[in-house]
């Protein structure tokens, strides 16, 4: 889905205050978008903030953005939550009803930041309760991205992407234009390993995977990095988000993480987003759109930066890429079982399970094995997303399990 | 002025065909023009086309394009473009109340692409008969651009800059965040001394100046490159173009000249428009504007260009950067001065009748010359604006001939 025109409609939008709601509110994304509402308070009222089971991180969101409603994932944290919100005159609720229900709450817009599969059903709870939505959770479009598409659609719903390369996008697209897109390019830095031989990428260890030259992220999406899985991951996201078939969608390495993405228009074109590496660009953009607001972040010197390098990725090195790209081509239950396996994988890696290489070898494994259960499905309600994840998940701990002839189940 | 919102004025200026003339058909911008009809011959309708003298060359594109009407500026070549149409049916006529006649027949869109001053009625004349205007004239903006401006907007005259700078921040700038602008930078590749010593530029020859690195244009724009006063004008045609004020317009050396420009939105959003070094591109987005169409157009490879570097423009050894904002903060009869000066200078550079460094130091005394004259006069008309710019060239020449200690005049 591509920005609307400007219309009437996107001026509705723009009235302030605008309730909003953010459901991940103590991870990164949670908190940088705390702190681009902090800035520009006037024009947010914040209704709900959930949170898994950080209780303290959740209660001082909440008192900060003056919240309406805390909720915690976790329903053993309620007293907890509570006791720390006691005189605030904010509500608490915990478990994942609660959650669920916190989603029906009509806002204007919704900040989905859960991480994983965990997003699927609140976001899609607030789609139908009418909420615009910053998406920055994956497994809505790689999980279930037709339903998900779909929904948003069905319910006027305008989904604004918080990820840097796919917010890029969304900034280089012209609603008018769409016809007329020839190429979507999303850059990679291409991780640690860009300059890495075949044969040295097989005794990577974890601290060697862990150390991604350019944004300081959690340990799953810096090993996603490493492998190039992430970038597989938002081919699959760019394909629902903006309607335009994989083989229109592009991978560049741009090792400097300065421009985040690009459309290339059938006249020769090129728009591209250009950023510092600050997930608050992209979340300020979210939150301002239509408009666009003044806010605080570190400002892009090109001239400071330089030099700005361009490559293309290599498949051979990095088959994550490939993997992904054949599950985006075969459909959607293999996006869903490419996902599960690849977290189960990062896992045990990580753990010291398998090597690095034996995290793509295990995601396409599973999808061999998948396909007989699945090939030719469509995910069509959350359950058989989650069902499908399951298995997914189930099948990648066996084969991680039959590659050390033990059982992990 | 800015891009209008996707409306429903939007769409009535997309019916098809469109009617079109083009005004300086025969040079570089009039060629490329042309291709892109050709590419597109099913949109446009041809109604005019013109040139100075070159009688053979405009006869062929007239029929190339099926234009109705053929004009030449110099009235002496009226039977040698009449012999050269005939059997064709297109009209011919000749001399300048022909061109301004020519002006005024009702189009959709006029390609503006006569060079100097000569440009400035026949573009006004095209505004006051409805047209949107196709801008590739730089002294309607630098010799009268608020004049020039608020006929545009007295007439609802879309402006589209085809200049491939101004095409990029055209791309670039959303119409709705206007407000939201924190700055606007077009690229300079730096001409050939970017990497020259002061002491090196003292002796210049009219051959190494005339070697630009990336574009192909005539003499007076490669010297321009090569002073950097082509950037000083176009931060005044940006000025006027995008109602920005100097302190918000930026000039950056990217000698790759593939990022054309871009504008750095309040929230920390970079968007800009990059692009193969082809006119036919910002001409394709004129001409399929507020659409795109498909036109085969030398398409941008960046992981083949490999790396694109950016630094600041060096003040001191390209003075034409800081005579040119300066005369932006002075008023409208300062940048006209300056733009007839800079012309007369960098002719007689060209002629070998003053060094490299004399083309800079010609117009800072012209413009301490003429401030007495003109200080504080607004440019209100045509006719204001031409006197102008013949009384600078008087003091250019004047200055160079005492330079010299001849008369010049």
């Amino acid at each position: 889905m591509v920005r609307s025109p400007a219309n009437a409609e996107m001026m509705r939008r723009r009235k302030a205050p605008r309730t909003i709601s953010i459901f991940g509110a103590t991870g990164s994304v949670g908190a940088s978008t705390a702190d681009v509402i902090l800035q520009r308070q006037d024009e947010f009222i914040v209704e709900v903030v959930t949170a898994k089971s950080r209780v303290a991180e959740l209660a001082a969101v909440a008192r900060r953005l003056g919240a309406r409603l805390a909720v915690l994932d976790d329903p053993s944290g309620l007293a907890a939550l509570r006791a720390a919100l006691s005189g605030s005159g904010i509500e608490a609720a915990a478990g994942p009803a609660a959650i669920l229900e916190a989603a029906r709450r009509p806002v204007d817009l919704v900040v989905a930041a859960i991480v994983g599969a965990a997003g699927l059903a609140p976001t899609l709870a607030s789609i139908e309760a009418g909420a615009d939505i910053a998406l920055a959770n994956k497994e809505c479009l790689v999980c279930a991205g037709e339903l998900f598409m779909a929904t948003a659609r069905r319910h006027g719903a305008q989904i604004l992407p918080v990820d840097s390369e796919h917010n890029a996008i969304f900034q280089a697209l012209e609603a008018d234009n769409v016809r007329a897109v020839e190429g979507i390019t999303i850059t990679a830095s291409g991780g640690p390993f860009r300059e890495w031989t075949a044969e040295a990428m097989r005794s990577v260890t974890i601290a060697d995977a862990l150390k991604h030259p350019r944004w300081t992220m959690g340990p799953k999406i810096t090993i996603d990095s490493a492998t190039m899985m992430n970038k597989g991951l938002e081919i699959i996201e760019a394909h629902h988000l903006f309607e335009v078939e994989s083989s229109r969608l592009h991978v560049l390495v741009h090792p400097q993480s300065v421009v985040h993405g690009f459309v290339t228009y059938a006249d020769g074109s090129v728009v591209a987003h250009l950023g510092a590496a600050d997930m608050r660009i992209p979340i300020a953009h979210c939150l301002g759109w239509p408009g666009r607001g003044a806010v605080a972040t570190p400002r892009l010197d090109l001239a400071m930066v330089g030099s700005l390098t361009f490559e293309k990725p290599d498949f051979e090195r990095f088959p994550s890429l490939t993997l992904a790209r054949n599950a985006l081509e075969t459909g959607g239950w293999a996006t869903n079982i490419l996902n599960a396996a690849n977290e189960v994988a990062v896992d045990s890696f990580l753990s010291g399970a398998i090597a690095f290489l034996g995290i793509a070898a295990t995601v396409s494994e599973v999808l061999d094995a998948a396909a007989s259960a699945f090939g030719g499905q469509a995910v069509e309600s959350v359950e058989a997303a989650l069902a499908m994840d399951a298995e997914g998940r189930r099948l990648a701990r066996e084969a991680i399990g039959r590659r050390h002839g033990v059982r992990t189940d």
